[in-house]
């Protein structure tokens, strides 16, 4: 098979009308299919429906006698620390237990910076704050930065993690503050991070004291196939290197437990986290600590999680084997599309011919398909090369799926002909 | 029985010097009472254990057919918001249906107005915000306030609510950008503004066009006996005025539902409410719709709501009256002490002896008591008078009650008499 862009101008133009024709005739069948965020499906969420009755309305004792029912406890209940302490890999005193949401723990962790300051520093809106966002990346992170106004400078992210060279020299800017990290199966990247980036991460002296790692291990636990990838443990990394307040760790169970009503935490040094507390004690009375035990008598531990995760991954396994199988079937060496085969995660990312991936998005839309918008995995949602997108498998069934990724391979191609022939 | 003030300096030592037995008896008994927050008791909380098995596990689906389990709808399920509308008397659309703390809502508010500013305006912490707080009032009201470092302005509070000739002159500074309101019930006050001081409210007409009342209507149901006082709708009355942008409104279920996991509520103006969208559409993928519709499927309606208060109020009320028999029975006439017989709410306000609420406190903490601390209920924790104490009587029973009031009688009096005596 030839290239796409070694074929001529009749070549083209003879495969561009058979395209037409076969994305005409999906189009007739009316689709209406989700791939634009990663959300498990109904039945995915029903793995964890038994966590709804696994405590009795008169057993919501934590392991300290508090009763969870009533107001207090502000950092999490005990055993909830406790569980997330051995997802994050540290002790239960450095974690924060929070409400269903960890980008409401970042959002706050970053507003409170950018007001306040972090640690007894000047806010960061007093110093034209910046932050480094490695591409592609996760649009929400990114909006809460341009909703701060803290201006993002890109940083690409290869197999291996962020252009470590190139994030060792931009810290040099006290101005730079910060840098987002999704160091596992990264969001839509699908790869985690190498040892020596994380080390060379642990390891970071910024110009700016108050540089922070927002350090959003989402999908930590996520794996869809073996072998699972690892990550390097960044708190011990860096207290090895007396950095441990370089970093902030994030998680949360919402696609473990449910996306709506999970529980989120947060992770961090001592320092850090009575920081954190000294504006938590004016925010709150305390997060649900309700569901915190429900998670925790459900789970048990964190051996407990991972063969929960096994049941997601079962799920999940499927449909990206699907968006696998329909990549290399219609686009591999065409020339047209690179992608990744990530072990985990919910995100399958693809970089298209540079300059079609708008187009693509707005065939499939028009045939009935939404996938996230192109660009919407870089800052301020411009994508330079206007090449990546991001697919989704995770909500559609199975069969769905496969129908939209063919079509979105159709799309892809028709977008990249079309460009050739400008 | 004559005043405290009228006695002689012989009858004032001797009356200290039986009030100093009694009080080391009770000393000796090494007590442990908490009266020092508005928490109800767990056989209180148990009221409403049904509502954690009302809705089954593959229930969880809203009336517009959202799964609530999973991702999404910003500002909650049409069935909350439309039971928070009935609840403060606005249509459902004015309504932001909340995680399980509506201070958490107000901290969020008005700490993104003070950097970000309100409905586009300027953020407040560049014109020197000030707010006016009506006194006594809510600790955590002014915690939030001085933490933001919005200077706070001190308003009496009398029967009818705060004195609303100084509000009307206050407001004339453009730097004055809004007011505590906790317009039923007060904490601790318990009264309940008047209609008349509802509708000057609701007309006002401040220098600062982003000025806003921030109405905590925490205990719009929480009657504890006959008669029940009624509130204006100031939604409402501000509207009749063109002047519904003066108001966001805030509840929650923290006292009807469970304290630690109940459901909190903002509400406003469709330009106030977009306002808050922008912010939330960053800070959150959404709060917790499971939570919200165990309390729409437990509760039903607002009628349904008002029955399960009438539960509650029938443990508060021996409570209550076990501090109103204590205060007539050992303090009335002595000229130590003025206090409310609140219809409603989780306090009782007393006002001892200038100089003296400070040393009851001591004196019942020693004795094992712990009540809030004097000067709680003051912007930056300073009772310039040093006479409001803040008695929260619903979490101790009945009988460790009565000894608590008992004993802060006692302790009244004899800081009283050492005041005199001095």
């Amino acid at each position: 098979m030839s290239t796409i862009t070694e074929m001529t101008k009749t070549e083209l133009l003879a495969r561009r009308a058979e395209l037409q024709e076969t994305y005409d005739s999906y189009k007739a069948r009316g689709l209406k299919l989700d791939m634009s965020r990663g959300k498990p499906g109904a039945e995915q969420i029903s793995i964890s429906a038994d966590m709804l009755t696994c405590v009795a309305a008169d057993e919501y004792i934590a392991e300290d006698g508090t009763d969870t029912r009533n107001y207090g406890i502000l950092c999490g209940i005990p055993e909830a620390r406790r569980l997330f302490g051995e997802i994050f890999g540290v002790p239960a005193d450095n974690v924060i237990v929070g409400g269903n949401a960890s980008l409401t723990l970042m959002y706050d962790y970053l507003s409170t910076a950018n007001w306040r300051g972090v640690c007894g520093g000047q806010p960061w809106a007093s110093q034209k704050a910046k932050f480094l966002c490695p591409v592609p990346g996760y649009d929400r992170h990114f909006a809460i930065t341009q909703f701060l106004g803290i201006e993002m400078i890109n940083v690409p992210l290869s197999e291996t993690g962020p252009d470590m060279d190139l994030v060792e020299e931009l810290v040099k800017d006290p101005a730079v503050k910060g840098m987002w990290c999704v160091p596992m199966y990264a969001n839509p990247a699908g790869i985690t991070y190498s040892d020596e980036t994380v080390r060379r991460l642990a390891a970071l002296k910024p110009a700016a004291e108050d540089f922070r790692l927002m350090w959003d291990n989402a999908y930590c636990l996520h794996h869809i196939r073996e072998p699972h990838d690892t990550l390097l443990n960044i708190y011990t990394e860096a207290e090895k290197c007396g950095n441990e307040d370089i970093v902030m760790m994030f998680t949360s169970t919402s696609k473990i437990s449910f996306p709506g009503a999970g529980v989120g935490a947060m992770a961090g040094s001592p320092k850090n986290i009575a920081d954190v507390k000294s504006r938590m004690t004016v925010q709150t009375i305390g997060y649900d600590k309700m569901n915190m035990l429900r998670h925790v008598k459900y789970f048990g531990d964190l051996a407990g999680v991972k063969a929960h995760m096994e049941k997601h991954a079962a799920f999940l396994r499927p449909r990206f084997d699907a968006v696998e199988t329909a990549l290399s079937r219609d686009l591999a060496g065409k020339g047209i599309a690179e992608w990744n085969r990530p072990n985990g995660g919910y995100f399958v990312s693809v970089n298209l011919m540079p300059g079609t991936a708008k187009e693509t998005v707005r065939l499939l839309k028009e045939a009935g398909v939404v996938l996230t918008g192109a660009g919407a995995t870089y800052p301020y949602g411009v994508d330079p090369a206007d090449s990546n997108l991001r697919i989704a498998p995770s909500y559609p069934p199975v069969e769905e799926l496969e129908v939209a990724m063919t079509l979105f391979c159709i799309c892809a191609e028709l977008a990249a002909i079309d460009k050739l022939l400008k």
